[in-house]
């Protein structure tokens, strides 16, 4: 186990304890050049381009170079139903890839999404993992990386405006303006129609491609896209905590001539292409499902896309480099691949598929990628089944459930756990009781991801405060649930080497697991049916559908949208729709308050119950500690 | 004139006639490995981090190693009043530079802006130059760059999320609560202030470290900013031409309380954090700046901070790396340093202070920096005197005013130009008459110019159906106005080469000129007579001040602010406040609607009349052309 590893990227740490902050630790290690760090994958030079000294992007092209080389074992991250506070799920993807490239030879990618800018300085801090098992350096894992969020709020709102500017000039133009400013004459007079504008042509079903040919009938209806106002859904976003623009009002400027509307902007990692980012296969599929996103209907009730606005093009341009993954390291000097940073309760919360496919690729044959799926198994996991490997093709072969004693003793009926105020005593000293009882939690995780097929390993997240006797009943409770093996790991305060018997149990799973995988749900089924085998999965008794829901439904049915994957929108603090249900609730009734689709991305999101896509900021928020020491140029105070 | 040039990385360009489309001919160039222009320049791999192939960041560390160096000259490029169409002055700056460095075998560094995605998506197109002088990649130019203008953004948008959010918490919370969550107690029950909270508490003449020993009334002025809504000047802003968001309401939703409030969204480069970044000399400057950016008073007329806010140390934190300059090549392999963006209509239209410097050093003695001012000299020119020199403390020793026969003849009398719009007759015909009667403009910009007490050249950039009796013309009355040279230039069609006869006259400028710079007005005197001495140079008999003028002018004035620089915001198409008033006007009385001030960026700016600071989009916007071709990644459509 301490065998010299011949990677020469690897790089072994000094503990201290206790363990020291988590800025303090990784400003702590010096990072190798991220052009090692490619070399030592076997990137050449022309797949990867440097962001500065220790990011790169890894181009997409690579894998056309690698096409005929065998993928490696695929690991997914998933938890229990987790406190507030976090159960340390990045850091135990960190950590257990710290474990197979530092201390079992494993050639090994850890997938990670970016995180949102917006919680770095609010309330939640950053997302590089924690103690020993981080991305380094860390403020450059939390802050711009290498722009792809910016790039997704700037197609985002490109979008917006291209939506709210087009309604305005159909208002005040003939048809025969409009289609002359559309197709204006060259010099020699003559018109043509743009590239984008065949693919609204196609759809209507009109085969010419001169503008002249048209008939005032043809002109009305490819000039008229006659956006019905109210039945808009698409947002504007941004990478802040802005409370204060979760409702507004907009065009009260006197140029605007009274075109005022409600709407409201999310937090940018909600944006669908968001979600078109981390599903997309390839830049010609990305053209394809921007082009495809619908915005909301015409006045008759046909789905507008943003092909049909003209910008689906200019779309791609804007997200060009955004679609290749960004390279970075753990505090061992393994390889992390950063891309796509959907939240998994308003959005399907997993990495994307190319950093997945270019990271087995590069491992190989027998080697490791591990990738975190957000929150419980109920919200990631099961998007990331249901979602993303049957958009992908690719299968697991081994499923984490990351649990802690703190959880599981709320789930047992222990006191409420709340950021920011200190923890009851129940959380820091020995309640066999109230971790037997919240078990329940544990054993619905493992069977829920043990259905798909796949073999899964409990990864018991250790604090100091927990002890043995609490550590044997959760490890009990897991294999009588089905689990194929169970570890305590410490790799938060020992990094990778804390990890290694999870590390050995991860080995063991996807070695022993034959390659298939059961949806919950097949696609052809009708969308009340998704949503009910769904529910069937937390344990509801039966779900409730809003009239708004039943209506949007029928709509998106009628629309020929109804073969898509189901991306439910819930909280994560319960298995159902209920935050202070703990443990394994049951019989409870699920209620649909609202259905949305994307369309671009390809799935249809129910919401349950009422989910902000919008956070805010406490009184205090993260930023009062953020500054930088301006002789050395770091940064202090992220968390 | 065609000696072979020693220097490796200078690329010689086969031109073709008629010249092709900007990105045929911007695609039709392999570029350089930025590294390598990097390292001609005898910049250290320390001193720059790769952003891709094509794009560096340099770092502003190299100013410590170049501290002994000589400067370089300084060249400002400013124009003449122009069409809407532009007058090529981008364009003049990019062939000149390749001028020096492809053929006049001189160390050359081009300064240039980063241009908004706004415009680049609306109705402009980008920014890079265009025919045979560009900078390349053009895409890469115009779309991201390194990210600045996303990182100004996200700042800007930080820092209205914290305004809000501050006066939501403040109306809910007595001082005491709203002071423990300020300062909250750490596990032994200690409070301790964040170091940029004494910053707020030396601000109010409290030097206790402390919180215990706050007396209550010391509690309340410390917890409680008490902003006035009505006095937030702070906006919102986004890199997109949206115009629906000029006036919005904000804070609608449930959740907000009815705390509604009136506000907007301006373009991103509009935001003060982008004159910041324009303006500031170092790390350490832009920290101080940001932190003392004003975003409105409390309800008793005091100026609340940045940093009253407890957010200028994230703000500096998210502009880290746009601080550094981003380095890119011409078509002909001279480098180019891309830093800042803003507008010279709403704002103070130069590139950053700090390309400026490092490029001087670069070049050394002998060398030229040859840096854009935007718009005519009453815009870009006098503020790029008046407040970034008086900044900098650079000189320029020759001042450039780029001119075209199409827009001087627009200033004899010629009908409009209206963009989008073909061409009239006049302005594609020889018409000395109109040309002559023009020249009065460009004399008015000749002698605003000099009087700075720098050598003007005046750069004729040559269209295709200009003629010799026109250009004579223009010759001869630059001359006589006092230009130190007049030259024509076809760098348009030629590049580099076209432009050498301008480089010569550069040269010999710059040669003859004694270091000295005469300002407009001195610092020290009144906003009023600031105002009118810039006035003055416009050809106005006075100035009338709007109700709110005066009681903001004595607000500010009153708040300690009077001794800053002016920075007009003013239309660019006449020398007066009214666009139509071509020529040199004279006599009139030039209106300020209102004045606010950029306290951190260090200016006071009167609104002359009423300036949008957001654009919109037409009918058809540039985006209908843009798009990517799958199979290569190239992108097609931008110009």
């Amino acid at each position: 186990m301490t065998t010299p590893n011949p990677n020469p990227t690897i790089r072994r740490l000094d503990v201290a304890s206790p363990v020291p902050a988590d800025i303090d630790i990784a400003n702590s290690v010096e990072p190798l050049p991220i052009a090692d760090i490619a070399a030592e994958l076997g990137l050449k030079p022309e797949h990867f381009d440097l962001y500065g000294k220790y990011k790169a992007k890894v181009l997409l092209s690579v894998l056309d170079e690698l096409k005929g080389q065998q993928d490696g074992y695929y690991v997914v991250v998933g938890g229990i139903t987790p406190t507030p506070l976090g159960e340390g799920k990045s850091t135990t993807t960190v950590g257990l890839c710290q474990a197979l490239g530092a201390f079992l030879d494993k050639k090994v990618v850890t997938c990670l999404r970016q995180p949102s800018q917006g919680p770095t300085f609010g309330i939640k801090g950053g997302a590089a993992g924690g103690g020993y098992s981080q991305v380094i350096p860390m403020d450059e894992f939390n802050l711009h990386l290498t722009g792809d969020i910016h790039a997704i709020t700037a197609a985002n709102n490109l979008l917006a405006a291209a939506i709210d500017t087009r309604i305005f000039h159909e208002a005040s133009q003939s048809d025969k303006a409009l289609f002359n400013r559309l197709c204006p004459a060259n010099k020699e007079g003559k018109r043509r129609f743009a590239d984008v504008m065949l693919r609204r042509l196609i759809k209507l079903g009109i085969s010419k491609t001169d503008p002249a040919e048209l008939t005032p009938d043809e002109v009305r209806r490819f000039a008229r896209l006659d956006i019905d106002p109210e039945s808009i859904t698409w947002r504007r976003v941004m990478d802040v905590n802005d409370r204060f623009l979760r409702k507004i009002t907009i065009g009260q400027g006197p140029d605007e001539k009274g075109m005022v509307r409600e709407t409201g902007f999310d937090i940018a990692v909600a944006s669908e292409i968001m979600a078109v980012l981390a599903l997309t296969t390839s830049l010609s599929d990305m053209r394809e499902r921007l082009g495809r996103m619908v915005i909301g209907n015409s006045k008759s009730g046909e789905p507008i896309t943003a092909d049909d606005l003209g910008v689906g093009g200019a779309l791609t341009v804007l997200m060009k480099d955004a679609i290749h993954p960004t390279l970075m390291q753990t505090l061992e000097g393994t390889p992390v691949l950063v891309h796509a940073g959907p939240f998994a309760n308003i959005a399907h919360g997993n990495s994307s598929i190319v950093a997945d496919k270019i990271a087995l690729k590069l491992v190989g044959k027998g080697g490791f990628v591990v990738t975190e799926a957000g929150f419980g198994s109920d919200i990631g996991t099961e998007k990331f089944m249901d979602i993303k490997c049957r958009y992908s093709g690719l299968v697991p072969q081994c499923a984490i459930v990351v649990a802690t004693i703190r959880a599981l003793k709320m789930h047992g009926g222990g006191p409420d756990v709340v950021a920011g105020k200190p923890l009851d005593h129940a959380y820091v000293s020995e309640n066999v009781a109230l971790v037997e009882a919240g078990c329940v939690n544990l054993a619905k995780h493992i069977a829920n991801t043990k259905s798909y097929g796949v073999n899964v390993v409990v990864a018991i997240n250790k604090f100091a405060s927990d002890t043995e006797a609490e550590m044997d009943v959760v490890r009990n409770a897991a294999l009588a649930a089905g689990a194929f093996d169970a570890v305590v790991c410490t790799h938060h305060a020992h990094g990778g080497k804390g990890a290694v018997e999870l590390g050995l149990a991860v080995q063991r799973a996807c070695e022993s697991q034959s390659d298939s995988l059961k949806f919950l749900y097949p696609l052809e089924s009708g969308i009340k049916e998704k949503i009910e085998a769904i529910a069937n999965s937390y344990g509801a008794s039966g779900v409730e559908y809003s009239e708004q829901a039943e209506k949007q439904i029928e709509m998106y049915t009628k629309q020929g949208f109804s073969n898509l994957p189901i991306c439910m929108a819930k909280t994560q603090y319960s298995f159902s729709h209920v935050p202070s249900m703990k443990g394994a609730p049951s019989g409870f009734v699920l209620p649909i308050r609202d259905v949305r689709a994307s369309i671009g991305a390809g799935f249809i999101y129910p919401l349950v119950g009422t989910m902000s896509t919008m956070p805010g900021l406490p009184t205090r928020p993260c930023f009062y500690e953020i500054d930088i020491d301006t002789a050395t140029g770091k940064v202090m105070g992220l968390s």
